[in-house]
């Protein structure tokens, strides 16, 4: 079972990545963009085939390993 | 509008960062997890209130700036 997990900075953590991007849109001519935020992305192959099982497996893998939940929130989805 | 762009190794790109999350899963003691790609994700806001065009201009995005297409294979969702 697929599963993705997006982890985004949480709303008040600078992005400067962001930020950047953010500026080299403008230089490239794109205009009225406004904010922009970035995040990874995690796709996971889970041999679970349940799929709240799997849910809950990523969930505890985001909590531990791939998210920093002091700065970071993730989101779980089924691919 | 906000739009979501996505940004993964394509297929048979080497993956480092996903190799060593998929290793530090196994010591966590997360077992049955298959291969484990990571990616970028990039929130936009965009003034465009047209979803096609909003759409249109986020590829444009992607394929100049977000992704680097000879290695990267990118996707746009609306938020």
């Amino acid at each position: 079972m697929k599963l993705i997990v997006t982890v985004m900075p949480k709303n008040g953590v600078l992005d400067p990545q962001g930020k950047a991007i953010e500026h080299a849109l403008g230089t490239l001519g794109f205009e009225a963009v406004g904010e922009v935020r970035t995040g990874k992305v995690i796709e996971l192959e889970l041999a679970e085939t349940d799929p709240a099982r799997a849910r809950a497996q990523a969930e505890e893998m985001a909590r531990k390993l791939l998210a920093n939940t002091v700065i970071e929130s993730f989101r779980v989805e089924l691919a």
